[in-house]
């Protein structure tokens, strides 16, 4: 069996984006679900998920393990995964992370761009790596089965949280940095260390992490793929579009600056370029893992290598965490 | 006029303990009103307190600025002032500086040992110093009038909130680590730049912070703020006496391990001396001022110098942020 998943979408929800990924054969979806919310907060996005399985129960389900990929597959349906961008929700708290697991949150990176009370972002200067706090927190997301992801983390951060994890961790949405430098994609390092340690990359069509932007075009994004099993094996890489369509601009405002400051950050953009940036034309929402397969086609990719990174290695990984 | 000044305490306040205040003739004591607390929680101390002042109006009123310690001694009343040994009520949000400083909260430290949002505390490995956001809300404390205190801050952060804060920033209690080594302790070159920058170090009389804990001499402590004298100017030092009495062990153990860990954490004690430190004779409370002020005297501070170490100096210091 062959499974479809994007391991990371922040869409405005609504029936249309849902039609859209049912229509784009997604059996998984990996949501965001908070970037700046603290627990209480979060509590209000997981009662509007509740209503959005009841309203569109013929699309959606809320996934808990990958049993539920399974079904999804069966009844022809997507299941909804929970994960945060920000561990803003445990406060804290420790105690706070298996509640939040038996939510449904299987994951949760441990910083957002910012420093927070685990890890370093990777817009911090300096980088201290894992917390104190940190070191307690991952001890515990391997006790309940949360998974680590680090993709806004700083590289020793990410490093260390590789490194005092039990189980593999995920960089569920950037890419190499050796094909764009950017402050949000990966050095080779990280990458390879990810392999060793039997950790996952999703690569992101963000258009601020592609080469060229929105110009960026599938086969420079295939060719990447390509490039990078240099520094990790195919069967743990996938996708992790990190899509966020449909939203007004005022949304990534919000998630660059939330309430932390006063002096408004423009992120990965610029005064002149603050908005959402278009999505490139073979990628403007799910069903754009069409063009994705051909696109690793033309680079070599077989078709159960492709099948793998379009959704069974993260199907398998997810599998890992099953408790 | 001469005024007397504890520029920390956090007893199990009591109508025992404002008396005992009353008799050590203090005009003004910092009280600590958190170390974990989020917001909300902070709400909830900040209510005890108003019963506090109403139920021992004729010992003690909220202290706001300056006038107030004026005011306390015209009373014959002592002016508590309110303080945050960590940043946990402002959450994530830079807007709770402005309000928190209308509820009177006069000072805040930017960590409580371990890493926050701000810095980084002085029991984390590493050393980010100040956050994104750190210096956000150093310049929104600096706006509003509210105190930086790195008391339990790390070197590096405690460096860089002297460079980065327009005003002049504290270590309420701690000592010089030339005397007594301890994490909670403070370099030559903290409290050099502390002097350079028109800063206030507050001595601590806090077992674990002194030289020989509960035996070290009232001799012993004069001497080491007599030596100070070559790092920071008398006018420039002050008593923040950290003093914790009349609390069960529970609290201890709560300041240090909050809800952040679930492998306890025993902080500057450990396994087989968890508890609080039983004081040293001379200052068993606030009443040992009088054995400070000989102490001084014996190893040669006249009595202006007594007077402004024991009280005026924090007394002239407030007045700077008084809005």
């Amino acid at each position: 069996m062959n499974y479809k998943i994007d391991n990371l979408q922040y869409c405005n929800w609504s029936k249309e984006i849902f039609e859209i990924n049912h229509e784009a054969k997604l059996d998984a979806v990996h949501a965001t679900i908070c970037y700046h919310e603290d627990f209480d907060e979060l509590q209000i996005n997981i009662e509007q998920w509740k209503k959005y399985f009841e309203d569109y129960s013929s699309l959606i389900f809320q996934g808990f393990n990958s049993q539920d990929i399974e079904k999804a597959k069966q009844e022809n349906k997507t299941a909804v995964f929970f994960g945060l961008q920000n561990c803003s929700p445990i406060e804290d708290n420790i105690d706070y992370v298996e509640i939040l697991k038996k939510q449904g949150v299987l994951f949760m990176q441990l910083t957002y761009n910012n420093q927070s009370l685990l890890a370093t972002g990777c817009y911090e200067k300096k980088d201290t790596g894992i917390t104190r706090m940190g070191r307690e927190v991952i001890k515990e997301m391997n006790r309940v089965g949360m998974i680590v992801d680090m993709s806004h983390s700083a590289e020793l951060s990410t490093l260390e949280a590789i490194e005092i994890s039990q189980e593999p961790i995920v960089v569920s949405h950037a890419n190499p940095s050796f094909w764009h430098q950017g402050l949000r994609n990966k050095s080779d390092t990280v990458i390879k260390e990810l392999n060793n340690s039997g950790g996952m990359i999703g690569f992101s069509i963000y258009p601020h992490h592609l080469k060229g932007a929105e110009n960026c075009s599938v086969e420079s994004f295939c060719e990447m793929i390509a490039k990078t099993t240099d520094l990790i094996s195919t069967k743990q890489m996938g996708i992790g579009s990190d899509l966020c369509i449909r939203h007004p601009d005022t949304v990534v405002e919000w998630m660059r600056n939330g309430t932390w400051t006063k002096t408004k950050d423009f992120g990965e953009g610029s005064a002149d370029n603050a908005g959402f940036p278009p999505q490139p034309s073979w990628f403007e929402d799910a069903r754009g893992f069409h063009n994705l397969d051909q696109g690793l086609e033309k680079v070599g990719f077989n078709e159960i290598e492709r099948n793998n990174i379009l959704g069974n290695n993260w199907y398998n990984f997810y599998k890992k965490f099953d408790q």
